[in-house]
């Protein structure tokens, strides 16, 4: 681990001003229940304010209309989380994987991996796929053939790029196979969590845009097309042909059904079901209430009538003068 | 890939007709929007109208009831989607992974693996398994001890066969593992998508039967029974001891409770929860719909008190003659 | 196998008393339905009864108000569910995987692993972690590095442990990663089941404590804490940071939000979202009820306007005298 920092020194490489001691010397980030003197920990808003009165970090992050919160030494940033994440990143550089194919690895004579590329234990790369420089394939990490993943990628344990997508036609009550004859692009600086999983595409591409942000199990669809600097929260389930936006997110377990669009910067909260298009940017959210189990089947009965219940509040509207 | 091929010559090999010149030739297929004079396209109704209108495609496939919204050369097909799985695979015949056993993976010596059997890389196959012949297991699928496949079966990475059902029984506040003695079995011509885990059973076997298609990231929980070609789309979750019918066709997220019975031909639309047995063929759903954010706040609390509003239209109707 | 019993053997093993014939000898446990003469089976409630009449069991456990539902050989006990799944192990004694570290597993140096550990084909297991005393790793396990699984573990196939939580910090319309520093640290006697992904803490360590028993494909995000002997069903979700008891029951697919509290003792139904935090022990719930799906298309649309028809609810009782 790198050496301490006084707060002087890190406004210096990061902007940012100190409020109080220059010379107060950190060694680590830490949260506010778990700090202690050597720790510089960080406040993002009133609903963490109890927490931060008793806190015994060293330094905190805040920002500037937080600045008078604390009586602690203090950086004051405009952006107080993404500082917080540059401070860390100055105490713990990413422990990348070593770069190189591991032994145990799998990878296909005429693939192509850039400088510097790490592919972990059992990672299987098939042919002519190409993984770029100074991406890191932590273990059994399977990319299917022809698939391509940019520059600067994590990608983690037990995901699989390029699996075939779910290409069926009926044909007297049996399926019949479609040839996914498409592959999956990944653009640069891409994170794809543990076992996720991204489809190749029918006819064309399937397409993941630079900096996109996906988290655990989920799972992309074929021919689907995440635009750039889109983060999805674990668990999302995007179906085939859907077109989601740039910068938009999406919260865990949600569903975005197939061949809709979402524009850019569209918030989806988690667990909602996207039914149809988004066209315009904001949050939208769709989940029922929870409530004690009792309470719970009343009004989900009661739901079951709703349509009739308003075809009754009307009449008796026309009743009522 | 194999050689172009006439309007004429696919008719002569599959069947329809041609409207317009018979000596078109196309070399692929392709979408409508990405299709050149080279391609040959399909047009499933008019939803994809404009389409079908902008197309560069050198033919296109579709029903009769179509005929005459193009004056492309066209092939006139009954079924035209499942018309064009067989187009594509004539042009794109399934490369099958190799045949035989990955160095990498690892086989029981009592395992039984079928003739022209393809065992990807990291594969492991317990004692006692049986995999069918003709099938493909992509890299890393797991199927433990004395699970089953049968015959062409297309099992996607990641997946994993025959883990220990959640079988657990509560005893003074601690789990008792109930041993699962049960396996999987699963009939031919199944394919299962990447990620998807399907569980060994408590005492009989859970048991897949013919054709049915699994996408990925789905769950199947111990002695889930699901009927000859039945399609469930990624995502889905069937808890135990569920029977779903054949010929079902299951959404994407949707989730599926233990012990209750699907009819055949019973269609659940994608996220929703099926919450008891369905007896009737049709379509079922169960999604709260979505909404701008602020909306859907109003309304989700409203929703909290429905029982008690139905109560007052009760009231109201006593009241007025 | 082990060799048969009578049931005097084995209430002299398990307790409980014989009503009927202690002489009768069963060799195997068996569902009601699949039961013969030389299977002991079990009934737990009236839904059942219908089996139980039917059933060709040798014998049955069952609980002391049901004791005179049949007139069969029978072992009657305080919580027949706990006892059947004891007498299951009696004769189906857990077979592990082989103790030891398949040749083709790849645990780094500093690794520590207990006493009969079994680490199986393709795991991985990462520098600095430790794995306790009789655990079991089913193939293609990944132990990310300094994560700490407790004694008697199961473990099974495609789990990753301790991969990168989901955390980011916005910056100028990118994402800026926060260095994952926390580990995951289990407890003894957790089972996990497959596909199951752990996150590692941003800081602090994601916590499962033991006896905790986790079915497939659940994903845990960094930082949260799970109470003992808490049970999670199939594909559950849960955000990062969320505190979850001790005797917990969550239903398959449902989704817990970050930064939230569950008490013990508190259950959760199946896919329901818990969006705030719950202080009471109970049963909680929130799902949309299934329906055909014209019902549902009315009911939904009308639930779009239910804030509404509050209102206009109100205004008529106004109106009325």
């Amino acid at each position: 681990m790198p050496g301490p920092l006084t707060l002087g020194q890190i406004v210096q490489r990061l902007g940012g001003r100190v409020a109080g001691d220059p010379q107060i010397l950190v060694h680590q980030v830490a949260s506010l229940e778990g700090a202690q003197a050597q720790h510089i920990s960080f406040f993002t808003g009133s609903r963490y304010r109890a927490q931060l009165g008793a806190t015994r970090a060293g330094a905190v992050v805040l920002g500037p209309e937080a600045e008078n919160e604390t009586g602690l030494p203090r950086i004051v940033a405009e952006n107080p989380y993404a500082y917080f994440a540059r401070v860390s990143q100055l105490f713990n550089p990413l422990v990348r994987q070593e770069p190189g194919v591991h032994a145990s690895a799998v990878v296909a004579k005429s693939a192509q991996l850039g400088a510097s590329v790490s592919i972990g234990a059992g990672c299987v790369v098939g042919e002519g796929a190409f993984i770029g420089e100074g991406s890191t394939l932590y273990p059994r990490v399977v990319v299917y053939a022809g698939c391509t993943i940019g520059a600067r990628a994590i990608v983690h344990a037990g995901v699989v790029i390029g699996a075939d997508g779910f290409g069926i036609a009926e044909e007297h009550g049996r399926w019949v196979k479609i040839p996914q004859i498409g592959a999956v692009r990944i653009g640069d600086d891409v994170e794809i969590g543990a076992n996720t999983t991204i489809d190749r595409g029918a006819i064309d591409d399937t397409l993941i845009e630079e900096g996109v942000k996906l988290d655990n199990q989920i799972q992309v669809g074929h021919n689907v097309r995440i635009g750039a600097h889109t983060a999805m929260a674990g668990c999302v389930g995007v179906a085939g042909s859907a077109t989601i936006g740039a910068h938009c997110q999406i919260g865990g377990g949600a569903i975005v059904l197939g061949h809709l669009t979402l524009a850019d910067r569209v918030i989806i909260s988690a667990a909602s079901v996207v039914t149809r298009s988004i066209l315009k940017p904001g949050q939208y959210s769709g989940v029922f209430p929870i409530d004690d189990n009792a309470a719970w089947e009343k009004n989900a009965a009661t739901l079951r009538q709703l349509h009739g219940l308003r075809e009754r509040l009307r009449a008796l509207e026309k009743k009522t003068p």
